[in-house]
């Protein structure tokens, strides 16, 4: 059911708040048309949208929305993964991540994280509590090993900033290129490593990858940084390895964590509330690659129309 | 009052634990003697040494080993700072800092406590020890400015680390050169920079530095770390400024921090006891840096000799 544009049809973008005008201002192709992710009725000229900006709504609420926009072929989001999205867009709709937003903001907390915690910095604070003048050796990422499953953006961020520590850093693809191993290679390698960081997308490949035997090959005292999503790590097997290994999780499974849940306060386990990337500037962020990915999208489907 | 040593004759360095053994074994001109720093008294032999490895001895309690010492030329220590022995060397004798021993593990004490406060991992402990599920927005190193005084060891190996994550840094020296700003420039700079690092060696001209006006002169909410000495900052009046600016401080003056000190629980302060240095591998690193400089001074002194 394609429809036939002419390259002077402005395409027509959903948009959850003012600052999506003014996101996609510069783009002349574009017309933005504000719309409110928390109410199903759309503003008049909405149901000839070709995009929609899908920041502040919900999957689950969204078919409503769907229903109204036939024309519907993008769906923007602001975050890295897809995965709550895919099986709810319509056939014929792109879901489009926000490329590149998070990478710098989510690997600048792993390796806070996990200076923190190396350097001991909650033991310390401890000392200053109890105005305690008195130093004890810590851990250094000076000669540590990190092993990162996923080779994308997030990835390639914390390795670019981990290596001036003195870690060394192997990054963990699905297939191998330079600079990155293959899937079974980073699972041989796991017990070697002090350095265990997950930044993958989600899907049937990846669900539950850091399970039992996952960690049970995980030397003593290494650490699991989870970065990527919840589901990656079978949640009952990493409950049964806390302690004997450090677990630093941005992502849980279930998510939001359950206020009764044993994780909260299981050893060795630091928890943030799928934080990593929301910094001041994720909207800026966001936008950008919102912006960019939309343009795009605008010249590649307007120049075909025009051909 | 030079005394002629043959090529052959091998140099004396008292050192101060077996270790200190093994770390100079493989220097053939270098004859090893273990002393207790503990006590006045010296061993046999002791009394030809040209070099003292100053480990674990109290520079006011040196006096009597000194005078046990007449042929003492170089006395290497396992810090980076010298200001605590250069008062009480005898006249002729070099005193050797542990060089390139400890600016990595500085440089990563300093990024681990300023991507600790950025990232607000304290806020997100409580929130954790609360078992609350809610994110906030957080600074970012992205984009951020740092002005590191001190262009040497510890300084370079800030930069390295920091501008990774987008933080842009500019180290200031006594001397203008690429990359190094001197100290005017420095100050004028004050008030546009989000962070001051201070990695500087203590002497008549950098003690103090930072006084009121130089406190007064950074931003709000500015971050000072002072990974130096305590006396670079007059503690007085950075108690007049706490809350203002953050103020991250692994030296202080006085030091050791008195028990009934208001440092300790200042707003704004976070505190470790002289602590940036010392990771596990502290003693590998200071045993390599001094058997470099012994093996140096050995064959300086013994080719000179030979001539």
């Amino acid at each position: 059911m394609t429809r036939a544009y002419s390259a002077d049809t402005p395409m027509v973008v959903l948009v959850p708040d003012e600052r999506g005008l003014s996101a996609v201002a510069g783009e002349t192709r574009v017309r933005a048309v504000v719309y409110d992710p928390e109410r199903p009725q759309l503003p008049d000229g909405a149901s000839e949208a070709e995009v929609l900006v899908a920041h502040r709504l919900d999957p689950a609420e969204s078919a409503p929305l769907f229903a109204q926009l036939p024309r519907l072929r993008m769906l923007q989001l602001f975050s890295s993964g897809v995965e709550r999205w895919t099986p709810v867009v319509p056939d014929g709709v792109a879901v489009s991540n926000a490329d590149h937003a998070h990478g710098g903001a989510v690997a600048e907390w792993v390796v806070a994280q996990l200076l923190a915690h190396v350097r001991d910095l909650s033991g310390y604070r401890i000392k200053q509590q109890n105005r305690q003048w008195e130093a004890h050796r810590t851990g250094t990422l000076s000669g540590s090993t990190a092993l990162v499953f996923g080779a994308g953006d997030i990835g390639a961020n914390i390795r670019r900033r981990l290596e001036p520590f003195g870690c060394t850093v192997t990054l963990v693809g699905r297939t191998a290129r330079p600079g990155v191993v293959e899937f079974a290679e980073g699972r041989a390698a796991l017990g070697d490593r002090d350095v265990v960081i997950l930044a993958l997308p989600l899907d049937d490949s990846t669900m539950h990858l850091v399970d039992g035997a996952f960690l049970g090959a995980m030397k003593d005292g290494a650490v699991l940084i989870n970065a990527g999503r919840g589901e990656l790590v079978d949640t009952e097997a990493l409950l049964g390895q806390c302690g004997r290994v450090t677990a630093i999780l941005d992502v849980t499974d279930p998510e939001p964590l359950p206020t009764e849940h044993p994780l909260w306060s299981a050893p060795g386990v630091v928890l943030t509330p799928h934080a990593a990337g929301i910094t001041g500037d994720v909207l800026d962020r966001c936008w950008s690659a919102a912006a960019r990915k939309i343009a795009a999208y605008a010249a590649a489907s307007r120049v075909a129309m025009s051909e």
